[in-house]
C-alpha cells in the first residue's frame, strides 16, 4: 500500500499510539490501513466414492489439480462460499459436510479451510477458471500434480480418517514452504 | 475505500471482467482492490475450573465482558494469534488446545475462531484494552454483560461440553444480530 485509500495522500509505514505493529498510515487525514490474513475455503466433493477435482487454468499453479477451493467473499458464510467455489470452478452442486482441515498458510498471510460435501448429483462441467474437471477414485488421485501442499494435506486426512470410519478436523501449519504439522 | 492504495487515483466501482462481483478497481493504474472477511481468532483460557475473562476497555462494546480475542495478524497461525491476544488483553500465558468454535458474522465481513486454552500458571493481568480482567467460576459468568453473541455462543458451548465431558467444535451464523445455527 502506497496511498491512502480514503484521501488519496501517500501514507507512512510506522508503529500507530497504542499499536505495538508497524502498519500504513495516513499522515494526512490520520486512518491506520490494517492488513490481515485471507480467507481460502474449500470442499472435497464426494459422488459415489468419488472425488471432484479440477486442473487450474490460472496461475499460481495452471495447469495442477485442486479440489474447489478459493477466497471468502464478504457477506457470505464459510460453508456458502465453499459452495459457491464448487459451483464456479466445477459447476457442481454439493451439500457441504462437516469441517475436514484448517491450515495456517502463514507466508501467504492465508487460512485455509476446508469441509467434506456430498454432490446432489452426478452433474459437474469446467468453470472459467478451469481446464478440466473429472470424478476420480481416490486410488487414482495425481499426488505429483496438486497444486498446493494445504489440497494434498487435506486430500490425505480425507482418505486417512474415511479409511478410519471417522470425520475429523485437522491442522497444519505451512511457512515458506516447509510442512509443520502439530502432533 | 475511494482512492487507489497504489497509485492515488480515484477509483470506480465496477465489476472486473471475468469476475461476478463489483470491485474498487482503479481506472488509471488497472489494479483491483479486494475486501475479504477478517479473522477474529481468540481462546476460553482455563485455570483450575475457571476461566479468565476481560472488562472491555474499548468500544465497541465497551464495559461488557469478553473471553481475550481479536484481529489475527499477518505472519501468525490461528493459535498463535489467539495466545498472542491472551498476553496483550490479560497478561496471561495459555496453551492453545481443541477447536471450539468457528463463527460465521457475516453482516460485520468477520469469522470468529475461537479455542480452548489452559493457562501455564496463575498470573494474569489487565491489558490496556481491558478495564479488569478475573478468574470466574463457570456457574458465575455475567451473561447480561457477555459483549457479544459470537463469544456467548463459544462459552455456552464450552459449558455444554465440558458438562458432557467431551471437546467438540461448533459452528453458528450471526447475521444482522440474528442467531441461526446449523443443525
Amino acid at each position: 500500500m502506497k496511498f491512502c485509500s480514503e484521501c488519496g495522500h501517500a501514507v507512512e509505514t510506522r508503529v500507530p499510539d497504542g499499536d505495538h505493529l508497524p502498519r500504513s498510515v495516513c499522515p494526512a487525514c490520520g486512518t491506520v490501513h490494517y492488513q490481515n490474513p485471507k480467507i481460502v475455503v474449500g470442499c472435497v466433493p464426494e459422488h459415489e466414492g468419488r472425488i471432484l477435482i479440477c486442473r487450474r487454468a490460472i496461475e499460481p499453479r495452471r495447469g495442477y489439480w485442486t479440489f474447489p477451493a478459493g477466497f471468502m467473499e464478504n457477506g457470505e458464510t464459510l460453508q456458502a462460499a465453499a459452495a459457491r467455489e464448487c459451483w464456479e470452478e466445477a459447476l457442481a452442486r454439493v451439500e457441504i459436510g462437516s469441517l475436514l482441515a484448517v491450515v495456517n498458510v502463514v507466508h501467504a498471510h492465508q487460512v485455509h479451510v476446508m469441509f467434506r460435501a456430498r454432490m446432489t448429483g452426478p452433474e459437474f462441467g469446467i468453470g472459467p477458471e478451469s481446464l478440466e474437471s473429472t470424478l476420480v477414485r481416490p486410488e487414482d488421485l495425481p499426488w505429483p500434480e496438486i497444486a498446493f501442499p494445504s489440497i494434498e494435506f487435506a486430500l490425505r486426512r480425507w482418505l486417512d480418517d474415511r479409511g478410519r470410519g471417522v470425520e475429523q478436523h485437522h491442522f497444519a501449519d505451512f511457512d515458506r514452504g516447509a510442512a509443520r504439522r502439530p502432533a
